[in-house]
């Protein structure tokens, strides 16, 4: 079940990433390339700095499959029929829920210590978009204000405090309140205190 | 022979990387870096991606000396003596198609799926020169239109087709499949159709 | 000791980072990212591209704190009393001064070759600050014209001169070297010549 939570959170991912590479006109290509960046560029970072390589596509290249004929349908799909906004922030939530969970867990599983599970859960889940940003020449995700990282941060925090007492409760609240906490920062706008410099 | 023929491609790729600094106007520290860069950044990724640590210029400094030694020539050379842009054109769309080959051949020697093998082929290829781009401020490979990746996507897919029946055939295909369309997209334009919104 | 002084590196670089985050305007996690970033990004190239994984901060997890902390007492302290930029730039130069030490003396201990100890002295002290930029959208290190890498580089090629002569005498003159050409930089404009066009 965690695999096809993978697979749908790699899915959204890949979608979010086909939208992007839409937004700057890129060619079919570029859309597929930016849509694996997305959907699996913060894994593979995570598992180089874990060495758990080959990286986990190269191992199971269902990944590479499901991210390009996903990002080929979201080019179909959205000629004939443009998605609303909406569900696509509810989409891209989950799936910053889903990787949080999956890399956190998997960092515990290897026994490495909770403050590590903790950071490795949010690099895992963000990193993709920031190489998305990065690569198709927007305003990078870390500089726009609306929660983001600290939502998956809050969730990855939840799982490593409970999943000792209640692995199965800290899965489900680690994806509950990483989800709760984006949907409600999109919805109400909700961000975290800047740093401004005192004049200003 | 693979083996001057790589390192062909790394000089190659090492004075594109050294012109698009100068472009930058940056120093020659910076010409070096952006040389080395551009030359080794696909394959340490590749090598980083499959676990093949320390990666391949680690092991075997001649690579580091060939680069370094051919930005700085090229910086002497193009004070003296103009390069023409087709030749530079030419010797890119060489590299392109040498990467393409070595990386794809690499892959698939270490026994991995043949459709790993063509991503790792097209990600050894042109990972270098996003990175360049990235580090000196320019517009991002994938957001320009003519066909590049796409040309080491058709030589990779190729070669994992072929190179079972006919190794050298497929290696020979490959270099002339890849520097064909290439070149075709410098000479007369060729691009992918883009993604755009219905309505635009 | 040496793991003191790099614990120092980390965090003088980590109040670079925290800095510059502060210049964008970024939120409170936006300001630890970055100084992570910053703090620890180069480690963490030069550590895959050896395959010395998992990274040293997942070994260590004190690497983390340290950073943290410091991120976020700078955050308070600049909003009470405003850092004269003067020491900072004197902070800064000694974090790439230890940090080009550290890395240096590493490459060699792992019985490599001097040329990747140079290389790899320099990536390790210049990522961070590189990778730092990228994510934050400002002109890239490399394209600003002061001495910086070639700092560390001439500290890292004096290092690996004369430590199989005397390990600790190197070891001072590396930080001496480096600390120094990056001070007086700072202080007298140096820069190395630029890659200009004959016609500009």
């Amino acid at each position: 079940m965690i695999y096809f939570l993978d697979l749908f959170g790699v899915a959204v991912f890949a979608i979010t990433g086909a939208l992007v590479a839409r937004e700057k006109q890129m060619d079919l290509f570029g859309v597929v390339v930016i849509a694996l960046v997305t959907a699996l560029g913060g894994g593979t970072l995570r598992d180089m700095i874990l060495g758990n390589t080959p990286v986990f596509w190269v191992l199971n290249p269902v990944y590479i499959i499901v991210v390009s004929i996903t990002a080929l349908l979201t080019v179909v799909v959205t000629r004939i029929y443009e998605l609303p906004r909406r569900i696509l922030s509810v989409a891209d939530a989950f799936g910053l829920a889903i990787f949080t969970l999956i890399a956190t867990d998997l960092v515990l599983n290897q026994g490495l210590q909770p403050i590590i599970a903790v950071m490795l859960g949010v690099v895992s889940s963000v990193a993709g978009g920031m190489i998305r940003d990065l690569l198709s020449d927007r305003i990078p995700l870390i500089l726009r204000s609306e929660l983001y990282a600290t939502a998956s941060l809050c969730g990855a925090v939840v799982f490593v405090v409970i999943s000792p007492i209640a692995h199965d409760v800290a899965s489900v609240l680690t994806v509950a309140i990483t989800l709760g906490l984006r949907l409600a920062a999109i919805r109400w706008g909700w961000t975290l205190p800047a740093f401004k410099m005192p004049d200003t």
